[in-house]
């Protein structure tokens, strides 16, 4: 794949995840975006839609149905909520495109977990395309490299499950901490939500805002649970509490976890966290006393682990920073499809936090 | 104390601790600001330093060494870092007048306590009137009503540990958690670190960041420890995690517990917390599923309490919701005066949430 | 009028000036809300939809055609959009009830001005309730507080419009501009767009977002011209720009004008707007080079203006900052029905600006 | 030029305008950051200061003394306050280098101008390269590119002055608006103010704040009238109207002008701008009726000018949207640096909005 150009189509363009991945994907000096799908704005260049993108990117925007697969796409990125990409994927892999998808359609292999999945969501049970399920890969990068380079289908992970993932694997894998005692306290920006205003996120009663929702019932629970109970060999369960605060672009997660030898210190873990991450491209692991904020990861694609312990409580305490539109959405999406396609992963997500 | 006049002195005017007692007690009924002191804007009118008080009060600032301890003063409100109000409290007293201070000189009763706190704050350990711990009195109101009648100096309490203590306070004290295994993730705008700028809350840096600071470390953990021993009747251990958010006003503090028996339901925590909380005046329960935020309570002396409980983990979570200004800090000092000269507490408190 | 408590009816009670206006009536020692009427949230309490009115008014909403107009009300807010208030107003005040609207339904005294009105915002040209036009009076207090005594129909003004009136009149009325060259800049809160989510006000598209709009084209320059032009004494036309930044609450307003004299000293002007705001409850003036700012009016009732002059241009620049939903809205509308009752107008509006 | 690295040193790199230029360097692929020089953290990797710039950039910092001019440096930015590039030039010239410099240093080309713009600020008007200011060329690049590309000095134009020149040019130079007439009323966000904290951009009392400074008084207006006067050929006085607004990057000035013919249509006025502005890279002319917003600009290198008229009062109204950092700072500081050493000037600046 040394010099050729990586063809991509972005289904669900008008949104934020459409609008990071196409701008990604136009700086990428191997990709180039060559279809773009909404139900809205059709027949219009997409940069009316998302004005920073004029002359960066003009293409117009086809509807769902006049988006053919027909060979021209090498990698669909589905931007869209869930129940698209499950409906989309088997006419885009037999054409022969590969497809990334940022909803919960493709975080599982098999109909079972799917199933408990959606209907935690509300959502049918029934998977439309059940049979992509185990050709299907989950898109945290640093976890499951491999597999994703081979991956017909990626399912892109839930934002605030970057985080948390990120933020326990380590203590998880190597029995740091007891499992049982996970919490994950998540504090999200606006744009999370995404685009299509809504009372809640509506300015006036949005700054100065902030408040938790879906208390101990949000959907990202399911695939952090699953992950990190491949990686303890056990039955994980974690208590997620989300909310949100009033910024645009931000997750910072803090993990709480009692320690498994209430005498490890803050050094040790640390040492396991940074051997953990050793060679990873966007994970950057610092000690106790570094401050970390949200400030290092806004508009880039790092996530940032600042590794804790609270020695009076015996409990590890590590704060997880990323951008959730980046690592959290499209810059993960890029940093698989970099894989995928046989490239450095790092290749278009060299830009450091946006500053000031 | 019907219809007299309690005469008021603020020390440390020229913060926004001593601006919102201040302007509290210009607006209530029963009191009248009589002096101001202040090391900054000596000899100017207060409302130099805080414009929006031009007209409401106008009173000039005196250094304080003019400010003499001579009868004319009911209540001091010492509005001042540590260090200041140990040291101006036998004056204050010996002339009559009481003393509510906002800073951590009078939290603890006894001088192996205080000077425990002082260490972890690299202060002297040595307390200067520690002959009046005695007579101090922790200024929860909720919890020490009955002793902050008569008490001659209150130790307003800080504002992480007000929402903490006021969020965990039902549950240890009806033993329906495991008190071991309480977490404290609060999250804080950014005027509870005063007035005095500083990079780290320079706009262009604090607008759309977050980071987590004092992690293990945070002075205010002694006094929640403190208060929650009491109601357990045992020594509570507590992870408290302060964390910045880029919003002026609010507090919210989510409250981890486990249930001591995991087959307590949501509703039994409510009404645990309901009937604890019955007849307080600014204390406001709210069960699972009811919406609330910052929004409900930022300008007003509101504890809105969010109570949840997660089945699958068995875990309490609750969200505690407070204006660190109001309820924070200067809402319970007028609270407090209230309920020190014989008034309704409510009086001069009533006004509801700044809103939007 | 003086012990007697004026019975209020809100219509519109859901927005961000019916809330408003509730809250302020709630706290009005002579006043006292009986009834509040909306599309929106029928049947259930107000503070439903306003949460912090939670304990201070909890009435409930009625559906428009569930308002009957039987006596029971002394003044009808109708904080409502254009053509409603002028639908209600004649059964209004068939039933001795007056009205203060907020809509520019009653901003202007005569079939013709309102037309023209009416087609600039593309509504019916034809009023509903033309008859009613000359008993109407225009709600600047300032300038017209004796007819608004004994209006039975008050047309509150728009919140630019406020701004930009009571920035220019004195000068217009002195002569000391050409009235030829006046050009207001109008910078606004989002607050000012209503409580309804919009994309433009969409919190993640908002924040460090700014951008002009409707420009040579805002309805308001209708009525800050025929204000103008009655103080001038001759036909003024103004270039009124309007712009959005991001905050909630606040309007700031440039006015520019060619001085008469070029020799005007900023002193002299500075001595006109005091001599014409003496007395004012509500207008401050300010000489140039004191500091003026949103941070003093935010939350208050309160109109600044600072006065200056580029002697190189000869140019008049005074800069006015109101509360848009304060001396913009819902204030201006109490301070008016004060005035309408025979009240003080200052009576439950004291409040110094929030702060910080 | 073509294949070399352009080798460059930022003095004052700990400053935003410091930081931003070493983000654009170690991006340009053609040129690199050799040498950074601040008073402060010196000895220390620049990313200690600027923490997102870890693993990008992680050269130290030496202080001015020890910053050599050997011939290891093509180019030097002086980002700094007055006073500092004038003191280096010499010795930097001497040895081989080119200078950009910030401040006002080298934004006049005569002694008595700058001695003008001296006394305006505070500073001593004898200029202490004087002999260097002939040779020195202002760097609004659109305005003057062929004698950039050949300049030792640029002295890179101001924030504000950037945004009302380019928004003003067209129309002074086709004499479509009477000069005399002019006003800039501009409206910027806090990062113009610099990284250093103050009270007035501390977050507390800047959120929800703006206020107009300087009035009749900055010294932007200086290098406005200058530049306008040359276009015009005639004498040109402006008023210039800075205000901030709660937000950290971004300035909107709204340029008016009396129209020399009443008649001209907002069509005839936005071919005028498109005309002068053809081919220009980072100008973009929209015509009335088209939206555009900070949000277009707000991370790039983009100068967007929305062109309208008010056909009532015969105005001009042109609104103009830059990046203060960026198309205000070093932006254009990187634009000249490309035209200066033959490069395309695009390179490096291709970046689109920030978005959302």
């Amino acid at each position: 794949m040394e010099n050729a150009v990586i063809r991509a189509r972005v289904i669900g363009a008008g949104g934020f995840g459409g609008a990071n991945i196409i701008e990604l994907l136009t700086a990428h000096p191997q990709a180039e975006v060559v279809s773009l799908v909404d139900v809205q704005g059709v027949g219009k260049p997409i940069s009316d839609s998302h004005r920073h993108l004029k002359g960066a990117c003009d293409l117009p925007v086809s509807a769902p149905d006049d988006a053919a697969w027909d060979g021209s796409v090498d990698v669909a990125f589905t931007a869209t909520p869930d129940g698209v990409g499950m409906r989309l994927a088997a006419e885009c892999l037999a054409c022969g495109a590969r497809m990334i998808d940022y909803s919960g359609d493709f975080r599982f292999n098999d109909a079972e977990s799917y199933a408990a999945y959606a209907m935690r969501i509300g959502r049918d049970p029934a998977h439309a395309s059940a049979d992509l399920l185990p050709k299907s890969v989950y898109g945290v990068t640093e976890l499951h490299r491999d597999d994703i380079a081979s991956a017909a289908v990626v399912g892109n992970p839930g934002c605030f499950a970057v985080s948390a993932i990120l933020g326990a694997a380590p203590a998880v894998r190597e029995k740091l901490i007891d499992p049982a005692t996970l919490i994950c306290d998540a504090k999200t920006g606006v744009s999370g939500a995404g685009i299509k205003p809504a009372q809640t996120f509506h300015y006036p009663l949005r700054y100065e805002n902030m408040n938790a929702y879906k208390i101990a019932a949000h959907q990202h629970n399911f695939e952090i649970e699953r992950e990190l109970s491949g990686l303890a060999g056990t039955d994980v369960q974690v208590t997620l509490t989300t909310q949100v605060v009033p910024l645009c672009r931000g997750i910072m997660t803090t993990v709480y976890g009692q320690l498994a030898d209430s005498a490890t210190s803050a050094e040790q873990l640390y040492e396991a966290y940074a051997e953990f991450y050793r060679g990873a491209n966007f994970v950057r692991v610092e000690p106790q006393g570094t401050p970390t904020s949200n400030n290092d990861v806004r508009g880039s694609n790092l996530c940032i682990l600042s590794v804790n312990v609270d020695p009076r409580t015996g409990r590890m305490i590590v704060v997880s920073h990323i951008d959730n539109l980046m690592k959290g959405q499209a810059g993960s999406a890029l940093q698989n499809m970099n894989v995928m396609f046989g490239l450095d992963e790092t290749v278009g997500l060299s830009r450091p936090a946006f500053y000031p």
